[in-house]
C-alpha cells in the first residue's frame, strides 16, 4: 500500500467505528458485532446489528481491496484504463423498525488505478417509507451545508446525480427523496486529493448525526399493521434497486467480494404484492406521487 | 402474426388457463384474478392469486410480444442476428404457505427472429425449503418420463443445464434441487417445430400435476416459527436469483415489458439475515449441503 492508500484506509476504518458508536448510542439497545474478513483481494470489517430498539438492521462496511482490473470490473465501472486497482470505502445502511422513520444509506470510496488515475465517489440518500416534505427539506439542507463548505457546485450537481442514480427505471420511480451522489471526482494532484478526501470524511461524519435526528423524530410514533406492510413493500423496491442497479453491489459481485458483506444492505424482511395500488388520498399514494426526479426538496 | 405464431400463442394461452384451473382446485380456496394487458410490444394475460389455503402466491403469466431487436435484447439473449423478434410463452411460479412444501417454477417459450431462425426454451425446477431426497428423486423421474417420450438425450442434457443455470454463483449454491432447463432448441423445419412444440406443451401439462402431488404431501405438516423464518431466508435467495441471473426477468426488463408481470415471481415475503449459519446437524444444514450441482437425484 502506498502512503496515500494507507491514509485513506486508516481514516475510513476509524470513521466506521465512530459511526457505529453513535448508532449504538442512539439505538440504546443493540451492539454491533464486528467481522474482520480477509480474502485474496484484501480485507474488511463488517459491522452489523439486527433487532435493536429503534433500528431493525444497521450495517456499516469497511473494506480495502486491490487486484488486477478484470474485464468484468472494467465493464461494471466503465473504465478503460489500468492494470491494477486499489479501492477502499465505507458503506452503510439503516433499516429502522418504525415505518415512519426513513431508511438511509451512505457510501464514500476511493479508487486508484496503477496508471495513476484516482478518484473519490460517494453519497448519502434517504428513503422514507412515508415522505415528510419538511424532513426531506431539512435533510437536503443539511447535505447542502456540508457540500457548500467545499464547493458551491457540489450540492446542485450531486443532488441531480442522486436523482438520476437512485432511480428504478422499471418502476419509473426514485428510490426515495434522493440526496447526493457523486463518482469519478478526480484526485490526481495532492490538493484535489486532500480536498476530496476531507469532503468524503465530512460526509461520513455528518451521516449519523443527520440520521439520528430523523430517527428520534419518528421512532416512537404509533403505527398500524397496514403501515408495517407498506414498509415491507417499500423495502421490496429497495431490494430491486440494490440487485438491479447498485454499483457497489455490482462491483462487489464482479470483483469476487465477500457476499455476506455485499448483501449487508438487504432489509431484514421485504415483500412484494402484485400490482399494489395505494388508496386514493392515502399517505401511501402521496408518497408514491413524490418519488420523482427534480423535486426541489431544499425549498420545503 | 404468422400461422405458426398464432398457433403457439393460442395453445400456450389455453394451457395457462388449464394450469390455473388445476391450481385453484388443488388450493381449494383462492381464485385467480386475470389481468389482460396490452402494450406497444404486444399483449399478455397475468393470472395470479395470493393468500390461498395452501398456496401463498401462485402466478401464471402468458404473453405474446414482438418488436425490433434492440441492442440490449441482443446482449441479453446473446443473439447476433435478426431485425424483428416474436416471442410467446408461459411462465409460472408457486410459493406455498407451508415451509415443508417446495417452491416451483415452470416456463416454456417460443422465440422467432425475422431472419427465419426460431427456437424453443423452457424448463421446470423445484426449490424445496427443506430438501427431501425421496421427493426430489420422484420429481426428477417424473420430468425424465416426459423428456423420454421425445428424446432420450433430453433428460440428462437438460438436467445438467438446469444445474448450471439455476446456480447462484455468489453463494456457490444451486437454487434448489434443479430439474430441467433448455434454450435455443432450433425449430427450423416443421418436424422439429412440431416435436418441440409438443414437448413444451407436455411439460406445461405435467407441471400442475407434479406440483400438486408434492403440495398435497406437505401442505398439512406442522411447522414452527423457526421453520417459517428459514422459508423467508430461502425466499431471499430466490429473489437474488431472479434479479441477478434470471433470463426471463432480464429479457422482460430489457424489452420494456410490464414490470408487474415480470415481477410476479417475487415471493410475498422474504428476508435476509447477516451471515446466517444453520445449526450443525439440523435439517436446515442438511438442505444447505444438498444445494450442489451434479447430484444424481434420479437415483434417490
Amino acid at each position: 500500500m502506498s502512503t496515500r492508500q494507507h491514509k485513506v484506509a486508516t481514516d475510513y476504518r476509524t470513521l466506521q467505528q465512530t459511526i457505529c458508536q453513535r448508532l449504538e448510542q442512539a439505538d440504546g439497545g443493540a451492539i454491533f458485532t464486528t467481522d474482520h474478513w480477509t480474502k485474496d483481494i484484501g480485507e474488511g470489517y463488517t459491522m452489523v446489528f439486527q433487532e435493536g430498539n429503534a433500528i431493525e438492521k444497521a450495517a456499516v462496511n469497511f473494506s480495502a481491496v486491490s487486484g488486477p482490473v478484470s474485464e468484468r470490473i472494467r465493464q461494471a465501472l466503465k473504465i478503460d484504463d489500468g492494470q491494477e486497482y486499489f479501492a477502499s470505502g465505507i458503506s452503510s445502511i439503516i433499516h429502522p423498525r418504525n415505518p415512519h422513520a426513513p431508511i438511509t444509506h451512505m457510501n464514500v470510496r476511493y479508487f486508484q488505478l496503477s496508471s495513476g488515475i484516482s478518484w473519490f465517489g460517494g453519497g448519502i440518500d434517504l428513503t422514507p417509507h412515508y415522505v415528510d416534505k419538511k424532513e426531506a427539506g431539512w435533510f437536503h439542507r443539511e447535505l447542502k451545508t456540508v457540500c457548500d463548505r467545499f464547493n458551491a457546485d457540489y450540492y446542485p450537481n450531486f443532488k441531480k446525480w442522486a436523482d438520476d442514480y437512485f432511480y428504478l427505471n422499471h418502476r419509473a420511480e426514485t428510490r426515495g427523496v434522493g440526496g447526493i451522489f457523486f463518482d469519478h471526482q478526480q484526485a490526481g494532484d495532492d490538493l484535489a486529493f486532500e480536498q476530496l478526501f476531507a469532503f468524503t470524511k465530512d460526509l461520513a461524519q455528518a451521516y449519523p448525526r443527520i440520521y439520528i435526528e430523523l430517527l428520534n423524530a419518528n421512532r416512537n410514533k404509533a403505527f398500524s399493521e397496514a403501515e408495517k406492510k407498506w414498509q415491507y413493500l417499500r423495502r421490496g423496491r429497495y431490494v430491486e434497486f440494490n440487485l438491479l442497479y447498485d454499483r457497489g453491489t455490482k462491483f462487489g459481485l464482479e470483483s469476487n467480494g465477500r457476499t455476506e458483506s455485499i448483501f449487508l444492505s438487504m432489509p431484514p424482511m421485504a415483500s412484494w404484492a402484485y400490482d399494489y395500488q395505494p388508496e386514493p388520498g392515502s399517505r401511501e399514494e402521496e408518497t408514491s406521487n413524490l418519488l420523482k426526479k427534480d423535486i426541489g426538496w431544499i425549498s420545503f
